[in-house]
């Protein structure tokens, strides 16, 4: 494995711009490292911009989904999709955000384990038919969150948010992207 | 069915900023309509912002993969997660850009029988490999897109686009977003 | 690809039989064109005339099905299946009778979009179970097409019509059938 | 369990047309029983007709494939499917056409352990991706029938035979068609 | 097909402990056969103990669930996985307990089709999930046994013999383990 | 979630017996727990014994499978599997004896990216194919594990060890057994 964040060789723009080097310079302050998704779209500054652009609003602006949930989904759809840098990242956010570590390995290793609540079930049952069969989703699966209480903004939240680790799975997965080592031991 | 593009009660933004009507207005001159995928968004500036940047990059943006291709994965990929929404609006992109009605026909029923070329049956032999099973992507299937003249670049945008469109087919789906009715009668 | 309807080198019996000249005349006449299905079988009399007997005895003999239900179900079946010749042909039949172009790509897209009553719904749901897990069918599963009005004498033409498509559908795909061009750009 | 051959109350004719009544006639002095899909097929004597056509042309009709092939065939798609009538009735033809009661149940239960030469090994894999994925069939597949041997005209009739129990498993599935019970003990 | 009962070339320890060929006798006289299954494990007398501990204990031993039951569990768990060996064996087993020869065909080709009590038929649904997708199993799963009378004892012990088949299939087919020959004929 | 090992209420036996209590004594000494599929057989201390018997020939005995190879397997099949019990106890036991945490995470997440070297790659694809569709191996792939060094006991011993998870996976999952707590944090 070289240094490289993904397969591909596809080295960051060098020297980054100055927005992009205060970003990263950020991330190392805030999570002692610059996440490796971020270096491996550096080598292009508009698809690092809009990536980050889409994720920061889906993960961390406003909803009413906590970040906890958010992350909750983020494993759930990468678990099923069995993305290597997606469960590692977004599992210690889980374990981090909940101080629940095994909360974190129940939802890598097998959601339905996990001891949530009737709102968070429906959410993730839902997640769940998002990611394995779009197709077959209906007016009653939406129904069925409406019922425990989500509105319809928050289902377009859990839709997007569903989908967006749709997304970066296959991103990650289709080119061997691989998670800082950091996240491993972090929050057990 | 409602005039919502989606089976969410979110309306638009009323009025749209500056800035977003004149898009609209752009579309409306340009395509003859406001895809109904922008109209959904646009319950929050923002999230409208983030998905057309991420959007008209890949799909718009510079990239040796033409176009077409970039839209003939959209249908692929479409097609595989049965998503209406897409495959009415990408199936119509790939007759105008192809001038091919056929092609755009055979990519929504089953690509395996479009006459494409060596180079093209592999990009989409790997999209469907990272859209139905992602994480068995291994190295091999990286160089057999390097062997047919691919670099690395153009993986990277290969796989992006194969991925955006499982994102957005599962928001699609799962709110039930349906096409502008216009795009049924276009450029067969 | 050749004149041939299919991949396989099997030329029409020349010359036709007279009787069998005379019924492609009249395809040619009423359709404007002779189906390459027919063409395809016309290697061997015999097997044309048993394809043709059972075919017409389904999809066009005396049944409560309407013909546009029959063609319904036809387009689901080969839906699921990916089959290029029978959603191709199916299709546009099923625009022809419903005058709704947009029902015939709903179908051929993703059946559960389209705006059934629930009468079609149980049917298509039927049609779906049978083509794709035929062993687990259960007695409840036709008792749901009685509960919607369905007799006896109906649910064997929804199977028998299911199942006649799941065996052209395989034929088709196996032989590389392809559907006459007029096709696509009809009743659009 | 009543005397139906199905679970759909449909009585056949009565009385039956002379010519179906010496053709069971006929089955019942060369079987020992008028098989079940006879009788359930006749209460409508033009749909028994175009079946039984269909049916003798292509497991009696002249072909390059032995019956026993044909048999063979019929029992590893009717395995797949899981089809309880189908795998008891040819099941048994197998048993009396090989001479060989292991090779029956072999292709009931898994064809793969049975020992095929390499000629009916291609024709038994062929027949079970056009079961199970009809719409991956390309030429590659196509060709390796030919490359043991099979002519273009064997390929057609080892799709046909494939197709053909793929219709007939749906519809004694999706109807519970029942076989005599004198099959079980037959041939053992 | 040599001597072996499997495909990897493991032979028996020569000469067997007195206990094993004593074991091996008492099977000779009350079988008339010595099992494969054993023969297979005989190249190191502690896998042939221990198997045959497990397996008695579950199959044989003192449990609410009849032999017969047990085996029917076997048939059904082995038909999902396609094991020749275990389908022969335990079909013949469930010919013999039953008297009903019929059962033990419907158990091997579709146990949809069997006619059994709603108590087995939970049992065998619970049994046919667990083999399919045992990640899914609630405590709904569960209450459903409990609902036609089992114990939570009854539960363990459906658990085990399900599972114990998920084992004993995968050894088989990945050994290519073969039944004695004489299974095939019996209690017909 | 009470003090029992599963969610079935099978008390263990009170007092247990004198070996009984030694084992378990002795795995608290040298483990620091008794592990709870342990306690969950303990209702019946013939079931406990089959199983530990069968358990430590298979892990503990003599192979030319490393230990550390074994547990390799047990992961990868309970990652199939999604067995919360088995990843979580078996996970730490990588960790453990690979002394390489990253290594148990992948095994996790998807075995795919870790980086084993041919030989532990042949094995675990023989081990996910046993696990995922037993009834299509073949003499060629027993061969592939012959290729890479592997003798016929050893291919006895990968396919058993498989063949066992895919058992206890099973009757984790059909139980709700969950393992102990200590294990989330052992050897990070």
């Amino acid at each position: 494995m070289s240094d490289q964040p993904t397969a591909l060789n596809l080295p960051m723009v060098d020297p980054l711009p100055e927005t992009t080097q205060k970003y990263f310079d950020i991330c190392q302050d805030k999570l002692g490292m610059v996440p490796n998704v971020l270096k491996a779209h550096a080598f292009d500054i508009d698809k690092l911009n809009t990536f980050t652009a889409l994720y920061n609003d889906l993960m961390l602006g406003k909803s009413a989904l906590s970040k906890l949930e958010r992350e909750m989904i983020a494993v759930v759809v990468s678990s099923i999709n069995k993305c290597f840098y997606c469960l590692t990242a977004h599992g210690a956010a889980v374990r981090q955000l909940s101080g629940n570590p095994k909360l974190g390995e129940m939802l890598v290793m097998n959601w339905r384990v996990a001891d949530v609540d009737a709102r968070q079930r429906a959410m993730l049952l839902f997640a769940e038919k998002v990611t394995k069969e779009s197709h077959t989703v209906e007016e009653t699966d939406r129904q069925a969150l409406r019922d425990v209480g989500f509105s319809d903004r928050d289902i377009w939240d859990i839709a997007n948010v569903t989908a967006f680790f749709n997304m970066s799975n296959r991103v990650a997965s289709a080119t061997d992207m691989r998670p800082n080592d950091d996240y491993h031991a972090q929050f057990r």
